[in-house]
């Protein structure tokens, strides 16, 4: 059993230190409003449960023990750097093991006791089997992987494509729309993965399409249910104003399509969003250019 | 423009005549109902509305001139001798190319006029393409494909693999469960592709990709729909009974396995639902042999 300290009191931060209790670790929770609220200098493990736009500042801050494993439970890329989030944790903590945390998993399902499958990745095979065992619950599986560019890419992708795909519906496209634009998003996601050095069966695996389904076909998505205000014709300002939490893909949009640019891959519909959000395009112009790029093989 | 027969007056059958139609073809539609309903001597173009399990009896009682394109519109794999549909129709029809169009496109979106993207595969590429230019329409996108194995397998597969989301989903596991069985799904149907000798980009495609999660995500899709009926406690036989048309994953999952058997490879999700159909298994022992399988790594 660890001494686990979790970053963040949001619901993800919230579930996962349930989990942790469950298993019968020693948990306690650090939030942004009580800074001094967690014995961080006796952590085993630290769970990285906050947005990930303030992570790189707020580990700064922090005297995180050297040595203790950096649990990564958020996805995107940082904006201005284009860093993914291990490679934030492993710039600030290089003393630091960095795993990430990622798959298909609503805290409410995990909350309610349903079952999820998840992924944890760490450069080394043994550390994200060590970590693995120590957070894995009956109801709550947990695959190791060494691939933690593959699962950095999934998690901050879908969170882009599930925009895309709720301005489909917003627009009121239709059940087949969506699937095609969510089939055509991983073939972009999997082109920056394999730019990028990711696995392809990571990308296909839990933390990549699993996470993707998810995210892009449900309300309880955050990110979805943006895209799907922007689709029904809402200002950025206004549907980001009315989200409950962080919008990572609004974010990470940017910084996706910078590394498409830097690596030469076209992302046609990571360009869109991207656009929508970033400099005041119109869905219209999105579902026009998608829908009339040319008829090409497949 | 084409001389075209379509057979099959079901409402996939329905919808492609429609759009044909308005591609100023010349349609007719043929139905088991009413065999001397449609001049098939002319046609130049078939398409093939029809259940997969009645395709090869179908072809073999009609008289259809050689040289026309078979499309299939249809998917599955034959009871019994465990072949795709385009393997069908070679064998009964060998004078005649096999096409198979094939994707994610519920026959109410098309009829609406909703934007659809789907594939058409032909052994040899300029045949598809051929054919896509003639059926395409603004709003019914078609990309060529000479992959008509990869096509084949998606198209069966995602059958089966939507009852496993529906009987989730009729069991109230969560979002969070059936995009993990989806993903799983996912890597089962893409090990029988490569086995089977179809291409990564096919299975990663509108038909396959594309198709799967368009169907295990939707209550327009029979073979979830079925599923969903047997995860609430119905049993198969009337599930099946309660379907509106045919429920081709109940038919196709026996075959499936039997494919994966003779290549050695192990699909748990597809043997899981042809034990429920096939041999009584019930809903809850499928989920517990799913979710009781060692840890492994992805």
């Amino acid at each position: 059993l660890s001494r686990l300290v979790v970053l963040g009191d949001g619901s993800w931060g919230t579930a996962l230190a349930g989990l942790a209790r469950d298993g019968e670790h020693d948990v306690s929770i650090w939030s942004r409003k009580q800074p001094n609220s967690a014995p961080l200098a006796r952590a085993q493990g630290v769970i990285i449960a906050l947005p990930a736009q303030v992570i790189g500042d707020v580990l700064a801050a922090l005297a995180l023990p050297p040595g203790a494993a950096l649990i990564i439970a958020a996805k995107g890329i940082e904006r201005g750097t284009h860093r993914f989030m291990h490679q934030v944790v492993a710039g600030t903590c290089p003393k630091n093991p960095a795993l990430i945390l990622s798959g298909p998993s609503f805290a409410e399902d995990v909350t309610r006791g349903l079952p999820t499958a998840v992924t944890l990745a760490a450069e080394h095979l043994e550390v994200a089997r060590y970590w693995a065992a120590q957070l894995a619950r009956p109801h709550f599986r947990i695959y190791a992987s060494d691939d933690l560019m593959g699962v950095a890419i999934g998690g901050s992708l879908k969170n882009v494509l599930a925009i895309a795909c709720g301005i489909s519906d917003g627009k009121k496209l239709g059940a087949s729309a969506r699937a095609a634009l969510t089939a055509r998003g991983f073939a972009e996601l999997s082109r920056l993965g394999k730019a990028l050095g990711a696995r392809a069966e990571t990308l296909v695996g839990l933390s990549g399409l699993g996470d993707l389904l998810l995210t892009c076909s449900s309300e309880q998505s955050r990110n979805y249910a943006f895209g799907k205000r922007l689709g029904e014709g809402m200002p950025v300002e206004e549907a980001l104003a009315a989200s409950s939490g962080v919008v990572e893909g609004a974010y990470s949009a940017e910084a996706a399509l910078a590394l498409a640019k830097e690596n030469g891959i076209a992302m046609p519909i990571t360009q869109a969003v991207a656009a929508i959000i970033e400099d005041g395009a119109t869905p219209e112009s999105m579902i026009r250019s998608l829908l009339d790029r040319p008829l090409g093989i497949e």
